[in-house]
């Protein structure tokens, strides 16, 4: 008779400490509901000898992987160290030495996840990462589970916390995007190097991870098309508002009539969208399916203690799956092979900001240009002038992404036009 | 070898059409997902005559519960005819059949729980109610699984789609009670007796199922204090709004150092709430953990395809735990047994608006009619001349429901208080 559920930590970090003081502090209530305790035998850790904060009671604390996978008393091995490797590494040794994995690491899941599946199927364990897009936010589980029975078209996230702050922060204060990186950066929500942030990178892995379960079709990171937040200005963002937008680094997966779009960048949501209340360092998915209409899931995206809930519900689930003497109920769902939509023939209205020269004829040049690729201009304003320039800002109907780009270049080549200051995506709107 | 996952569906109603409806619609992809198909091979109907929409194909409709029960091959029974009896009866008979069961019913769960569970217990049994609280939006689960690890100190919802559509109007087009009210029957929003929704009965049983998966401890229908949107004016939702509020029928549980808190209520909520921005039909779970910090689940609180898409979702997840051979993974998880908390002691900053006599010295006999009961005045207005009185708008600091009672009813005894128009609660508001 089993007397408890063995845990194997790999890694002590933020969400690593977390997770060890949730399994302490609720053990009476998380025993309850599995049926039996929880235990933390082993903790996998690079330096024994830093000091730590969390009190991990009378683990064994290793810095060798073997310790934990040759232990047969280990029932689950819990990856929290992040990075691609290793843990990828680890993961799989664990799965095929017939252990149940819980994983909160998105790059290892978007890259590693047709191979991990494959591998916990044939050992007949559990591979849960629930962790591994919007922190806290329950979605794996609601989309895997809560949602089976729908045909998703659409799920569109702020999956980010450091750019949504950092937009909220343009937009609130008016700050450049250089001080606004700075001033996160000494807050600790972005990185030294904020590439994968700002780059859209975080995201567009989350986005392969969500969209590979939604339309039941394995999307890896290298099918996301990425645009970062770095060229948004504060004048896109005042523009954004006039009109009733506001502008967020959206990560959108669309189940379109030319294949699976799945794309990263900024957008104007109009203020109505659920989604466009979600501020400062909170995520949201939004999801849309053929049965349950809209849906929308929101929280805190990052922080050890959120990331660390879920994935503490996860080694919850599969506690009672080895409780139940059952398990992989639920592993890969990507059974179909749908094609991917190339984004050149994604169709969106588009914002549009340009410096032009002030003089007659000039809307005229540009107008024929918009024409000539099928642009149809929805609303044009124009609005400043810049010593002799005129700024011209406008929202297009629907476009291929294909012709806006060769708009934009006849544009980009004129003489009476100085420059092509922003080209922006509006999402959820209907304008046709 | 067993061949499909076998359905008896009770009730061919608006849900139980569209769960026939999606279950046909997504055959092959809902039986890639179970690893069998689902085939509905029986339909309890009331009248057999009855013309209908949907084509059940060539399942045996009946008006005879026993023969689906008595029917061997019957795996689930999927019970969505609503109402109290003989849905509590038939879903009991279904679990001691050693049937597992899935149902919408927000009536029989909130007042036979725990009966119904122990009988799923006993027969080692699935018993599944994501249905029964926010219509399509997934919120059973997240509670009993994903956020599992959270010691949960506060689940706020709107969880009533007709009050809140009701309320919308009001707010948008200063419509009145009277007047929204026979739009929303007009419309279908509204039943004939609007009692269960206006009066908070229907959110209050939704709230008895949240709060006892949220805290581990049951509580039924008789537990919840509950008060109905029947007093709320177009003024007072105007004056919310000059205050930075909107008002909202809010279903409120809360762990609070006398108890649990389990009550539904108009309430102020301030705009930077996320709940606030909620409107129109849509329903939203806000909830408080310790770990995950806040979470949010929005969507159709209602309609046949949303509530179908859970009833199916949990089709398919009892269908996954028959094809793995397990059951019962998760049933009640009441295993605690709090006290609740008297409605009395729960303290939260009060609104209020007095039509009182306009002389001098009336404002300090109505301040000290306050003071004498502890209530302590945070903001005073005094805004409009009606007649030859004044109307006092004010809000309260935090204060217990005993205190502002004794309060109320002082001045309403004064011979300068002209009217007490209006006594509304403040939510998720830091006053202190």
């Amino acid at each position: 008779m089993k007397r408890a559920i063995q845990i194997g930590l790999l890694g002590l970090g933020t969400v690593g400490g977390s997770v060890v003081k949730i399994v302490q502090e609720n053990a009476a209530n998380i025993s309850q509901k599995v049926g039996l305790p929880l235990k933390i035998s082993r903790v996998l850790v690079r330096n024994k000898e830093k000091q730590r904060t969390v009190d991990t009671g009378d683990a064994i604390v290793t810095t060798d992987i073997n310790d934990i996978l040759a232990d047969p008393a280990i029932d689950i091995i819990v990856e929290v160290m992040g990075g691609e490797q290793p843990a990828k590494e680890y993961i799989l040794q664990a799965l095929n030495a017939g252990k149940h994995v819980v994983t909160a690491n998105k790059d290892v899941i978007a890259k590693y996840g047709r191979e991990l599946f494959t591998a916990a199927e044939d050992n007949h364990v559990d591979l849960l990462f629930e962790a591994s897009v919007g922190g806290g936010i329950p979605i794996i589980r609601p989309l895997k589970q809560c949602l089976a029975a729908n045909q998703i078209t659409e799920v569109m996230g702020i999956v980010n916390g450091t750019t949504n702050y950092m937009l909220t922060k343009m937009m609130n204060e008016k700050m450049s995007y250089a001080d606004v990186l700075a001033e996160a950066q000494a807050k600790g929500y972005a990185e030294a190097d904020p590439t994968a942030d700002v780059g859209g990178w975080d995201a567009a892995r989350k986005i392969a991870i969500l969209s590979s379960i939604a339309f039941s079709s394995r999307v890896t990171l290298d099918d996301v098309y990425v645009e970062g937040i770095t060229n948004i200005s504060v004048e896109d963002i005042e523009y954004a508002r006039e009109l009733g937008y506001v502008i967020k680094l959206v990560a959108v997966a669309k189940d379109s009539e030319h294949g699976i779009e799945v794309r990263v960048h900024p957008a104007f949501i109009p203020n109505s969208h659920p989604l466009a209340g979600v501020s400062d360092v909170f995520n949201a998915i939004y999801v849309k399916g053929h049965a349950v209409g809209e849906a929308m899931f929101y929280g805190r995206g990052a922080g050890g203690l959120p990331t660390a809930s879920a994935v503490t519900a996860d080694i919850i689930d599969v506690a009672r799956d080895i409780k139940h003497n059952t398990s992989s109920r639920i592993l890969c769902t990507c059974f179909e092979n749908k094609p991917l939509c190339p984004v050149g023939k994604t169709e969106l209205p588009y914002y549009i900001r340009l410096l032009v020269e002030d003089k007659p004829g000039v809307f005229a040049a540009i107008a024929g240009a918009f024409g000539a690729q099928q642009v149809s201009l929805h609303s044009v304003i124009q609005k400043r002038k810049i010593n002799n320039c005129a700024e011209i800002v406008l929202i297009t109907y629907p476009v291929s992404n294909d012709n806006i780009k060769l708009a934009m270049n006849t544009l980009d080549g004129m003489s009476v036009v100085t420059k092509v200051r922003s080209v922006i995506r509006v999402e959820a709107e209907e304008i046709a």
